[in-house]
């Protein structure tokens, strides 16, 4: 009898989930999309066939033992996810409770940056820390706080906000309604905009200016700067610049072992790590220099989704 | 038998030592210098035998259970003291190992802030709170994060360094030798910087112009605050943006329940409460709004520091 436990991964546009082993192998995998569902009940309905299809097709004995999930805004106290505005579904939604009608099994949910914390932990490059920080670089900046090898959720499970501490009161506008938030600086869309500010600003030639601005991805920054585009390079300097200084807070708060950096931006490897890594040390508090690593996750090239949601249940 | 606990805040000029009974009452103290000890063995010698003498003052059947040591730079995992700036013994300090040969009891070690923290949840205003940051705003800024009942101490006993967050990469130089930490503004000694900068820039009449200005303290500044002194008034208003936006990013990465200010410039009561409340509330992310209360310590009044080495046995 092989135990298993169902990871999903709550995203605006899919939802992917995945049946996953003790030792972290991915034994199967599927998704749906998620924005054809304005009622979450319909939603959850399909969900939970698309999971027993995937249920039914597995071929050796196994044990559900748990379904862990990960969604934006997702609350580990309540197994709710709270007002997500890249999800059709509006306030308060009880997910762990509705979706326990259909599975009678141990459910946790919390958002997406804790998961991937938590999916680091179990199967990533975190397997031997107590102390670490997981930093999602995406369209936001998301991140899981990792203490004695426990997430620290907060008072009302809205704690690792990290994305949303202050560079600068008068700066760029925040989704948060604030502004000069971190994550309009270091995330995908951060580097998109100073990008953008820097081809608006100079006349510097860059193959960037070949894309729309509505079509720019962090992707073709990256791929400018492998082909020493100055504008590209540049732009993960000053990226690089403001997310070191600002982990070097975050280090005198917690001092982890290391802060390991995942998601889209991350995929940009030596690009966004080597100037973080530069200002970083330049910022850090004495006590702190060369004692705290800035690695790239070990997860950005498997479904850490799918895996951190699975590790909730296993860590939980 | 009534079991009883040593607490020791070790101080750069004085040491201060009493016996505490597990409901945190300090039964008797007494204090020493700390300064006139070169050597750190003779400082032991002359502690343990003010400590005997304390234990042989006691009347009643008591038990010692353990020795609890607040000092600065106090490591709780190696139970040394590091690099203390303050105090005449120079680099690591192996301080639980040799005070171990006087009492061979249960001993603990940690910095200040720390020892306050566990104070506060045990016998102070947070008795019923799991998530809570104490803030001690001194000659420095110190800070001890609690999570879960349980302070974050760091992969080396060195987290909760708030006082180094970076407030202006180009600001006051700090004695941690870099610019702009938030404890060159938000502490007794940084309020100090703020009036000092005031009175050279503007010609406005103050209170704070009779005093010279290595003689002005942090409290002739909230005296000339209830007297309605602007400089004095504008000087608590800046402190209190500087503490409000930094506690506010504090917020968004352990999401505590409240936030205790304690120490010299915390006695200013709502001098500084008032405009460090008001920024906080203005900075905080809308998620946590009306969530999170900022307090004063309530163990101001007391003896802090020897209640809170005696509870870093208790809890340990």
């Amino acid at each position: 009898m092989i135990k298993i436990v169902i990871g999903i991964d709550i995203g605006g546009t899919n939802t992917v989930f995945g049946a996953v082993n003790l030792e972290g192998d991915i034994l199967i995998e599927s998704s749906m999309p998620t924005n054809l569902y304005d009622n979450i009940n319909d939603y959850l309905n399909h969900l939970s066939k698309a999971i027993d299809s995937v249920l039914n097709s597995i071929s050796f004995n196994y044990k559900l033992i748990g379904i862990g999930i990960g969604a934006p805004n997702g609350n580990i106290y309540k197994g709710t996810i709270e007002y997500a505005p890249n999800l059709k579904w509006r306030g308060s939604v009880d997910f762990v409770k509705l979706f326990k009608k259909y599975y009678n099994v141990p459910m946790a949910l919390t958002n997406d940056a804790n998961a991937a914390a938590l999916g680091e932990m179990m199967y990533g490059g975190a397997k031997n820390m107590k102390n670490f920080i997981e930093v999602t670089l995406g369209t936001g900046l998301g991140s899981g706080f990792v203490v004695n090898k426990k997430i620290i959720y907060g008072h009302n499970g809205f704690a690792g906000e990290l994305g949303h501490i202050s560079v600068d009161i008068d700066g760029r506008l925040c989704a948060c309604g604030r502004k000069g938030c971190l994550e309009t600086y270091a995330s995908a869309s951060g580097i998109k905009r100073t990008v953008l500010y820097e081809l608006r600003k100079s006349n510097k030639n860059s193959l960037l200016r070949n894309i729309k601005a509505e079509n720019l991805r962090s992707k073709d920054i990256y791929i400018a700067a492998t082909k020493n585009d100055k504008i590209a390079l540049n732009a993960f300097d000053f990226t690089g610049k403001i997310l070191g200084l600002k982990l070097a807070d975050a280090v005198a708060i917690t001092e982890p072992e290391a802060i390991f950096l995942f998601g889209g931006l991350a995929l940009s490897g030596d690009y966004i790590l080597k100037p973080t890594l530069k200002y970083f040390e330049k910022f850090l508090l004495p006590i702190y220099k060369g004692q705290v690593n800035i690695l790239l996750s070990e997860l950005n090239n498997r479904n850490a989704a799918v895996l951190g949601a699975a590790a909730l249940i296993l860590t939980h």
